[in-house]
């Protein structure tokens, strides 16, 4: 299964431009993240449930990102996510952006599971079994 | 004490403005916000310490707000806030951006004391202070 | 037409979060102007088209909102927007927005049309049709 | 000139975290481009008049970020930003966020300088004089 690629589309509002009349950048990090919640979703785990019965919550450790093209106000993109690996308590996931076929942009994002004791916490029953 | 204004400058980043070329209308909500925990430090309430120890936060119930003219990229704001009333749990404040002299934003804003049980608590006593 | 009401369904994610564990309130702001874009949207008008054919934008002149009860992590909420009254230049709507059958936030928005020269435009012809 | 270290102070606001508790990871990116821009205009630079007058913007075109530990509501930051290198239209800065002497976040940015016609232009004179 770590070859399926998620997909979610997201349209561009005017809350994620700047005045050079693009997507800011920053706000393709948002992005993204809203590809990973509902990636995270899409396997069956509740993100809200995780956190309040196991106080487990992701956070990112490391980006890579290449920004290739500027999204416009009004886009429609669609925001891929596929698991490349997991090691330990690690993910790292490929996220893009597109517009079409259009690769806006793209990024390798190192994920750690953290337990309500702040330190590295065995990852979620689902995504393990993803990686079988 | 009622009729003192506390000042707090803030710039406008590239994160602030819109395809328009000009501050995103959401953004001063969150400049008036940052006037505001710096009005609270002022009068000597550690908000951190307030939420951890207490478990009291302020809510916003509501706002009026008027754009006047809009502030631009690079601009130096200047964040006013002084206090109008304050009735049981509630506060209402007088806030607004100007550049210079020229007033961009204006904004009644009206909060409320949360305590941790998410019921009306008491105004903090540097607050209450501040009313007599 | 004027009673219609104009709906958008929306997702809270991570970056609408602030640490009270419920939506920023400043965000709220950015629901409503998803839901006027795509409100604009549905009437017909071509808001990236009407900006750089014509160059008029649409500004928001006043705000009067009500926060009734706070939208959490991972809530699916609903925009409602429906127009109450357009005079000259000018075009106050409704907005809400909801939890199922719960309102959570309401605000009376007032806009202007501005055009390239930064003046009062004229209402867009299917706005004005609606208003008929 | 080129291991001199600017730095910027940023304080976290309420806007800045997350239903985690901490800044979310997004808004680094933020914090950084606050610091971009005001080692640009230590150095001499003027963004808005290089903008209007000779239609040059920059753009981020690469960033590779660290997450070392996270930044909370309150904390007063130190932003650096240091030039590592510089080749035709592109440079690439180091830059880092710390709280007191710890470092919670470091990244390394590549921007390109753009002209009004969408494509690499010539770095401005007063950052090549520094990369001499």
């Amino acid at each position: 299964m770590q070859d399926a690629v998620h997909k979610f589309i997201c349209r561009v509002y005017y809350e994620d431009t700047d005045l050079a009349g693009i997507v800011y950048y920053a706000n393709y990090l948002k992005f993204i993240e809203r590809g990973r919640s509902e990636w995270v979703r899409s396997i069956g785990i509740d993100q809200r449930r995780l956190r309040a019965e196991e106080g487990i919550v992701f956070a990112v450790r490391r980006i890579e990102a290449d920004y290739l093209s500027p999204a416009q106000y009004d886009d429609e993109l669609t925001v891929t996510t596929a698991l490349e690996a997991a090691t330990g308590a690690r993910l790292v996931l490929r996220q893009s952006v597109l517009r079409g076929d259009t690769q806006l942009f793209r990024a390798r994002v190192t994920l750690a599971a953290i337990g309500a004791d702040g330190r590295a916490a065995r990852l979620p029953a689902p995504l393990r079994a993803r990686l079988g």
